[in-house]
């Protein structure tokens, strides 16, 4: 579930650990700040353009990002 | 520079190689798709708000979202 009220973390819970690579729009990484300290991964889906928090240490999370770098 | 027609990739050209990490709101990280063959990183700045191309083959892009993926 994501929630944005500034100055605090987007996703309330860890997030998924998996999201079928097709249905991924755009994956928005979120670098530790001063607002929220921990990383936070937030897909957002095709169809319906939906957002979904991914847990940044699922294996899949690193999977993701290491396979987008080697296109 | 970034443009987004529809249907196209959204970087003109291969990006910068470094973005000094503090200046950094977001990383937007675009898969490959049926409108860009090649994966786009996008990075939001945090005063401007601006966007800046980061060439996803550059050492900075894979180191920063590797030390991401460590906090």
């Amino acid at each position: 579930m994501v929630v944005n009220p500034k100055g605090r973390c987007q996703c309330k819970d860890d997030g998924v650990k998996f999201i079928p690579p097709k249905r991924i729009e755009k994956i928005e990484v979120y670098p530790p700040s001063s607002s929220c300290q921990h990383m936070e991964i937030i897909v957002i889906l095709k169809e319906s353009g939906g957002q979904k928090c991914l847990n940044p240490e699922s294996r899949f999370a690193k999977n993701l990002i290491k396979n987008a770098q080697k296109e």
